[in-house]
């Protein structure tokens, strides 16, 4: 039985705490400052409310100010489940606490754009807690298709757990062995987190098609526009397949769940999927984020924000090559510099 | 202006007529005996019964009977768009027709099993019409996502065409060059073409959830099941790029819209995901079949019986490796030998 903390009690964070505590282990879910509300209901209720599922018993909710508590008697793992944009915070909670370096792995999503180049978020964290004094803190991840409420509802879900250490990696695999999650390792960290922060920005695209026969209805003839969205879907793989590979991951993991599994998934449902649909609709994303998604957070949207200018600044260096990455490019000018989304055919499947 | 013949006017053979005729080419769409009531509405209505929709003014609609009098000019290209049952129907009507060899692309899909292994249809016609002192007759195929009804109602499609002939190849894709239809080359026409053929095998289990859903319900907390989905989704692409490269293809045509794109357009939708469906509601095979989907064709049923046997042989003789095909030996069960469709999930993503 081991001592696992999670950090972030979103709904990913919070899912999270299903596998760990049916395979046995004591788990101890520490929400962030943002999810007070959540962790009193769930404490009050047992359900987590945006989760929609009761918590399984032996999962333990606190709220961030007893973090120290928690993490006193030091964890076996730390699990980090925040927003990507509260990965900061993290790091500054966790870095005067940890009295030694303790593993995690990051569910969080994201990329970090610094020193002219995109970061994943691992390193990012493994990086910033050696300002604490917490050195070569072994930091991975947990990619693949997995929806957070189909995995609290105990539903067959797959994953890839990636970890530096594969001693470590074998014994997390361990942590959540249960008959509803399969869990596969991959020693490629990077490719694993580069596809899963990917996929939310290309699901913008893969969207698109939804919205657009929306708006210009079934065809007279009853057809829709599956083809639009497959070969959406095909350009997206091949560019996350070339990006993968400038940052040094390995195209297995673009193949398998954390990329062609996860884009499959992300394209099905989710918020990503919807802001593509309304670009598919004919909306500019200012226009569709202030009137239709003010209050949601768009995680492909963020991170092209995020990772936009660095993106184009690689591009303009020819350092990456902008016949490879049409799609990239159109969605980072929608999102970045408000354009219309129109789907660059002639510039596909290079 | 080139002079096709497209023998086979099913949804896929009629539809193909459309960006031929868009782009200015003479079209000759001739009808199986299968399809003499399409023909004939056809040509009293304008319009194709099964694709709903109005033909090009310039396709001109033929019966089987009047084949030899539209081959007697030696047409520039032959589109052979006959199920894949019609192949040696096809065969036997063309060979002593031909008064010599023409190039042909397929639209029809399939794999045909003989000599203890497993053939691309092109490669089969190829030497079957060698009998008829047809030789080298080059044949080449269109793969990728591309539903006919789409097609036809000129909606942004994406194809691969691959030929043997480079130079014959350059000249086909301008045979169709049209603002919708976004056609690529590929010099891998086995890869092209395994893809083509095993995506409906495939989508034969990535229907199951779907009727496993309805069997369930959505979860308490609202989940549905796309992670199950996207789980057999990418374990399908693991076994199509083992069964590709064991035939002679190259990934780069799973990875591309031969693979991962016309396997994400037929888990969408269609007869084989419909059939998976029927699956998951707990039904074997021959249940599905005669109660629900008697008078249709289940392209990746067909498959399976048609390359059952088979594939169990080169598996018997570790010419396969039964542990990179365990969702094929599955659907082949389920089919073959009305199994009931189980996932086996603790073989997966080897």
């Amino acid at each position: 039985m081991a001592n696992i903390v999670i950090l972030g009690a979103g709904v990913m964070g919070s899912a999270f705490s299903f596998p760990l505590s049916d395979a046995g282990q004591d788990v101890h879910l520490v929400g962030t400052h943002l999810d007070r509300e959540w962790i009193e209901e769930t404490r009050t209720t047992g359900v987590h409310p945006k989760l929609k599922s009761k918590i399984p018993d032996k999962v333990v909710p606190f709220t961030h100010d007893q973090l120290g508590e928690v993490l006193h008697d030091n964890p076996d793992l730390i699990v980090l489940g925040v927003s990507s944009a509260g990965v900061d915070w993290a790091i500054q909670q966790l870095g005067p606490l940890l009295k030694k370096p303790i593993p995690i792995i990051m569910l969080t999503k994201g990329l970090a754009a610094h020193d002219d180049t995109l970061h994943i978020l691992p390193h990012v964290v493994r990086d910033r807690l050696a300002d604490y004094d917490l050195n070569d803190v072994p930091v991975g991840a947990v990619g693949g298709p997995c929806i957070a409420g189909e995995l609290a509802a105990r539903r067959d879900s797959s994953a890839v757990i990636a970890h530096p250490d594969p001693s470590l990696l074998d014994w997390i695999l361990t942590l959540v062995a249960t008959p509803y999650y399969h869990v596969r390792p991959s020693a490629d960290i990077i490719g694993v987190e580069v596809c899963a922060a990917l996929k939310n920005f290309y699901a913008l695209a893969v969207g698109y098609p939804k919205g657009l026969l929306k708006k210009q209805g079934e065809a007279s003839n009853g057809a829709l526009m599956h083809n639009l969205s497959a070969g959406l879907f095909t350009q997206a793989l091949a560019e996350m397949s070339y990006t993968v590979d400038f940052l040094g991951g390995t195209l297995a993991s673009v193949h398998g769940l954390p990329g062609s599994g996860d884009l499959y998934v992300t394209c099905q449902a989710g918020r990503n999927n919807r802001m593509g649909s309304l670009f598919g609709l004919g909306m500019r994303y200012s226009e569709a984020k202030a009137n239709h998604m003010a209050d949601e957070t768009v995680e492909g949207a963020d991170l092209a924000l995020g990772i936009g200018p660095t993106l184009e600044h690689l591009l303009e260096q020819k350092r990456l090559d902008r016949a490879r990455l049409p799609l990239a490019v159109t969605i980072s000018n929608a999102i970045c510099h408000d354009q219309p989304m129109q789907i660059p055919w002639t510039l596909f499947y290079k």
